[in-house]
């Protein structure tokens, strides 16, 4: 059998019980899921044993290796998160709004599921039910890609999970790994039309990059993340320090950490050294324009792609600007259009950025960490997207579901 | 200079418009462009009779021929349009909701620009007013690609827009068109991502395909519309015969005009003899299906290509169905998840037709021809998206903006 042929067994299998999720007891599943990873917890940890073992022999960082690493409270949190997500909201059958049309028919405008979601994502086993618990809350089938570091983690969670959702009465096919490390499978994963709803990329930039540059069904592009904290003139230093220190250091490995500092000339002065310091001594590695230099002389020169660069770690480019204008240039020019932040006492300074920054969230005197769906309040989180069809920023369920128009006539015809 | 590079010019000078549109008087560019096409109308029309010409000379089919003229009437309609989008409320700004962060932040979720929209189409020259008035109202400005065959018209009327726009004050770079036959460029316009924020094509499904095959930025599909009308047993035969009639025959050539008649065995021979005879009077040729052909023996019979074509001509296929079952699986696997109708009786029947068919509008005895933004009330339309992300169904100004987050704080940071 070509691979293709057993993608489309598969992707026509996750169709077949997406449908019938609709009317389903979703919750019952999710319940179902985490008690179900819990009675299989040995089973999923030895897999897991497997696949970092492998990756360790195969030279995996030790980064990477972390994120690949099933504890046991790993996977019981990932249980929970399972509970949780049953506890939301439904966000199926949601009247979104109404009307009478002038020939006579009432429109209604209501959410539905989007069908099958295929998510792309890298070594993390905790998004391989993270994902599947999130698309049966919104009353679709999740097609699973993980990386081939992660199979034999993710063929045990899958396993687990469909043998939970086809005891609590529901189609285990709502749930598909496409279980090959064959690269081709995800081109055509990609490329299924009509098959495939909807793909998320969940990874690092060459990922998202390879999603978006070969997807021709639609994509939410998520992720990438190079945000800044401009320090406006006039700011007050401790909100200046206590955000710069918290964008930076309280989780440099995510999205909406801070990639650059951009510090307004009047505050570079007071600022700046003290600041610098503070962030050295939380382990952070400066790389500053001549300016910051001049006021900074640890720090070592910042080159164009330290602007550029998303770097994930206890790194900060530092740039003195002589005003917001060139603030906003600069985040124009290297942002991703993520999460900015201007620290500042100016209503004026405020509104612009607000009004003139292009980015998902926008953030005046609070930390870009705050970009986040958890933070938010919609209790999930699929990822952040970055682009700006459909969803932007945090996407909880409500960006997981479509909508229909439901049409009631009494025999109206259009004239 | 290379096309890459021309490309590359034209997207930034639009991205630069872009900027410029969310604080200016865009109601008053609107104007000034519905006035300029008025002024400019001998030019226009000269231009376009040199399209026409050239496309005769060229053996274009007269259907083309005719959505490539433009009439002085025709023009004046256009000019029109752009007056009644000026009218429309501002679709920017506008908070979508607002919430307190448990940290203290508060959050706004408002309307704002996607930035640069990219409309790629086919002959129809309206079309080139229309999404540029549309866009500019949406406060994005307009990259515009329409077919060889109409260049000499869109660069008469695009010149016209820019100077209008100037003339008001407007920045004229916010209307762009792609002036080239090269086919190359269109490429290069789907790859432009960070360049592009989205793409709309609007034609045939030639173009819609080749447009999501090949582009890399967001895309809205649109379009190709393979529509059902299902009569259920026990339908009130008067309303089936209107309602089918109006589907098919009021205008067959659009997208919402529906291509096969499904009727339910216990209704097919009191009906189908009489509706075929009217169907037939009003130049509908009908393809059926061996039961079809029993009742109604003229009918050609159907092949499988029928039940997938969209005809947007006189011609309906017709099938005998056993049950509402056997309806909804043949919507299923033809349908294009456009718009699809059940005429019933039965609370049941439109309940299971409501819920279980999966397209942008579900009609309950009411046409499919009502599945139209004009006709939803929108006051303007930029296509029919079947799609399931971002916008479902007609689409107007909602679905020309996005949205941004903005997070005021004192200080917060995340703990």
């Amino acid at each position: 059998m070509s691979q293709t042929l057993t993608l489309d067994t598969l992707l026509a299998a996750a169709r077949k019980a997406s449908r019938a999720l609709a009317g389903a007891d979703r919750d019952a599943g999710l319940r179902a899921m985490a008690a179900g990873l819990e009675r299989d917890a040995e089973r999923v940890l030895a897999a897991n044993a497997e696949d970092v073992r492998a990756a360790r022999a195969g030279g995996m960082p030790a980064p990477q290796l972390d994120r690949l690493t099933l504890a046991p409270e790993r996977l019981r949190a990932i249980a929970a998160a399972c509970e949780e997500v049953a506890a939301l909201p439904d966000p199926l059958g949601r009247v979104q709004g109404g009307w009478t049309l002038a020939a006579g028919p009432r429109v209604t405008r209501v959410t539905v599921p989007f069908g099958v979601i295929a998510m792309v994502y890298e070594s993390r086993p905790n998004v391989t039910v993270d994902a599947a618990a999130l698309a049966l809350k919104a009353g679709s089938a999740a097609v699973l890609r993980g990386s081939a570091s992660a199979l034999r983690s993710n063929r045990a969670l899958v396993a687990s999970l469909r043998r939970s959702l086809a005891e609590a009465g529901l189609p285990h096919d709502a749930v598909q790994l496409v279980d090959s490390p064959d690269r081709e499978l995800v081109t055509e994963l990609l490329r299924a039309n009509g098959k495939v709803d909807l793909v998320i990329p969940r990874g690092g930039a060459g990922l998202i990059r390879h999603v978006v540059a070969n997807a021709t069904v639609p994509v939410i592009e998520t992720g990438v993340g190079n945000c800044h904290v401009y320090v406006d003139a006039g700011a007050d230093p401790e909100t200046a320090r206590r955000i710069v220190l918290n964008a930076k250091v309280q989780r440099p490995g995510v999205c909406n950490a801070a990639e650059t500092l951009l510090v307004h000339e009047a505050e570079a002065p007071s600022l700046l050294p003290r600041l610098a310091a503070e962030l050295r001594a939380a382990g952070v590695e400066l790389r500053g324009c001549e300016r910051t230099r001049a006021l900074v002389p640890e720090a070592l020169p910042a080159t164009e792609s330290d602007w550029e660069t998303e770097f994930l770690d206890l790194v900060l480019a530092v740039r003195v600007v002589p005003s917001l204008d060139a603030a906003l240039e600069h985040i124009d020019r290297y942002g991703t259009r993520h999460s900015e932040a201007i620290v500042t006492r100016s209503l004026h300074s405020a509104e612009r950025f607000r009004r003139e920054v292009d980015a998902a969230a926008v953030f005046v005197n609070a930390s870009t960490r705050f970009n986040d769906g958890f933070e938010f309040g919609f209790g999930a989180e699929i990822g952040i997207s970055t682009q700006k069809l459909h969803a932007r920023g945090p996407m909880g369920l409500e960006a997981l579901v479509t909508y229909k128009y439901v049409v009631d006539g009494s025999g109206e015809v259009r004239a």
